[in-house]
């Protein structure tokens, strides 16, 4: 095991009904910006279950935060939060709005201009106290101090996270996502299960904890992301598929470990050319990544195919084979496509991508950083 | 899964060589109480670790806190402490000295009698921040917020608990327990495990998550116990040992689910009457306690026989049978007696011990609070 320090104050708040504890956590004297995306919480009555929780307070909505949240619409909030006086945000949302929270908050606290906090990777020392609902398990926003954030002018997409931007609480009440559509249920399986993955299948460095954690969650997004699509009003399924999204990404299974994030890096990529759902560009290029780097993985793949698949006949590279098949037949059985051509993507592009990597400096990605650009290349190859 | 909050602020610090980063935890300007217990960290090198990191802060030792610690000890530190001008308490220690140093903590703040605490349950709304070096990975008291202290005179031990006593920070460094007595390690490692059992083996509630990290964690310790006394300077194994007691009572598992605890209420008098060592009761009570209660716990017994010792063949009693009896064996092997004949103590004490458990309103314990005398009498019984 790696040294680490671990650190998470987030208080979690999870059950049926418990948007109502909002009134016990959100300070008596508080005066609130709502902060959301779209028009879903407006008609699935989360907003109205969330204003009811706020009573007399004095509160604001922000609305039209956006899937991949922008630099422009988070000024718009912050110059609303300050022209209204608020001293407490409350996203009320998925990954991007709570990220995008997490943005605001440290913007109105910073002095200077705040795109410096993404660029310049400026310190945040301080931030707005804010708290969450969460709408769609997917992300982990809900329990991790990390946000990204894009600049639409210019093109940028980039990271912050910062001890200052752990939500103050979080909401999970897994009904609110009985009526999220199909698409976004299988989104979020595929996005837990690949931050499990970025975890996990690396290297061996004696972690046991951290293993048997991450092998844990991975069998449960196995069961219950099916059970998820064929049975949306199982209380218990939708309960399992929130904390495990939570717990894939909230410090506690990568404390310790070396960590990969290739397939992320190379998935934004097609998510920038091609306007790909995040999830559908890890679907793509994880199997992809696995096969092209099998010897370097070998022994956590081996690993994962026992634990996790329970594959135990046939030599190494037949179980790494049949652990790989399987997980691609996980993600089609959530009906996200794992290969280019699903999407009408052919091989032409990836030259493109590959320039795209290199234009932005990643050249040298994962737990090895022995992912160049011409490994890149091979498993974009291998993805179409 | 039960409708639960979880938080858990403390910040973990892990790792060889730790201990110095106590320089950057300990604020600046304080002047720090090193609680401790006995003189093992005089001669192994923690006390001259931790005050090497402390620099030129000024530091004061408070040493003598016992086992099981008491009232009459922790408030000659309460004195101690308000003498010199104490603002951060240091718990250098294991579970005793830091349950003793969360007491400490919350008496210099508490505005009247601090017994009030523990015997009254009066409401700890403020501590003095403290951190930890924990030297013994056994009861998780370095990432949780309870303590259990006694009072000496009265012959009470009362446990108590308040968001104000999470240690600010603890530092885990597996290298410090290489030095400890098997005993300790043994004991450890069965007071670990119980404490993951009472909060595993209950009902099924749906809880997928709790259940399969509480495996996990089970798995670990059934590998990394014999492992830890055989091998006392693995790292990897102490490592292991170490974050597998953190987790088994930080919370995590417990968040969500039905918990049991009557195997600890049984074998509070044990020890109270006999002097065992508190993990020795736990190995006497727990497999007698499930042998019991086998249909009560029926389904989540025959999980933790399938998962935990993968045990597949035969009828669902013998399934169940087995694993109590690998439960059993399991102890044996770390050297810890699960018969109270291994101590010398017959079946004569049964009934001062059931007595006991009435006078001190034990009389509904368990997930069912179906754990009358009457059944505590069979498993005493049973475990003779």
């Amino acid at each position: 095991m790696q040294n680490f320090t671990f650190h998470n104050p987030t208080r979690i708040i999870f059950g049926e009904g418990q948007i109502a504890a909002l009134n016990a956590e959100v300070p008596r004297e508080a005066r609130v910006l709502i902060t959301c995306g779209g028009g879903s919480i407006n008609t699935n009555g989360v907003l109205a279950q969330v204003q009811a929780a706020l009573g007399d307070r004095a509160w604001f909505v922000f609305s039209g935060i956006e899937p991949n949240p922008t630099y422009e619409t988070l000024m718009q909030a912050v110059a609303m939060a300050r022209e209204k006086g608020i001293d407490f945000l409350l996203a009320v949302g998925g990954g991007s709005v709570i990220d995008g929270t997490k943005f605001i908050a440290a913007a109105l606290k910073f002095e200077g201009e705040p795109w410096d906090i993404l660029e310049k990777q400026a310190e945040v020392c301080d931030a707005m106290p804010f708290g969450s609902v969460l709408t769609l398990p997917a992300t982990g926003s809900e329990m991790n101090n990390g946000g990204v954030i894009s600049h639409r002018a210019r093109g940028d997409k980039l990271s912050f996270s910062s001890d200052a931007t752990y939500p103050r609480f979080s909401v999970l009440d897994p009904t609110v996502t009985y009526s999220l559509p199909s698409r976004q249920i299988s989104n979020g399986v595929v996005d837990a299960f690949v931050h499990i993955i970025e975890q996990y299948i690396t290297y061996p460095v004696g972690a046991s904890v951290q293993d048997r954690f991450a092998e844990g969650l991975l069998i449960i997004l196995t069961e219950v992301g099916p059970q998820a699509l064929a049975d949306p009003h199982n209380y218990s399924v939708r309960a399992n598929l929130m904390w495990t999204a939570t717990l894939a990404l909230n410090g506690l299974i990568g404390a310790g470990v070396p960590q990969d994030w290739a397939t992320h890096m190379l998935g934004h990529e097609i998510t920038a050319l091609h306007g790909l759902d995040h999830a559908q560009t890890l679907a793509i290029v994880l199997p992809a990544m696995l096969s092209v780097r099998r010897n370097e993985k070998r022994a956590k793949l081996l690993q994962y195919a026992e634990r996790v698949w329970n594959i135990r006949q046939g030599s190494e590279d037949e179980r790494i084979s049949a652990a790989i098949t399987a997980t691609r037949v996980f993600f089609e059985r959530m009906s996200v496509g794992t290969r280019l051509r699903d999407y009408e993507i052919g091989g032409g592009s990836i030259s493109t991508l590959v320039a795209k990597l290199e234009e932005h400096g990643l050249t040298a990605l994962g737990e090895h950083a022995d992912v160049t650009p011409e490994v890149a290349r091979r498993v974009y190859q291998l993805a179409v």
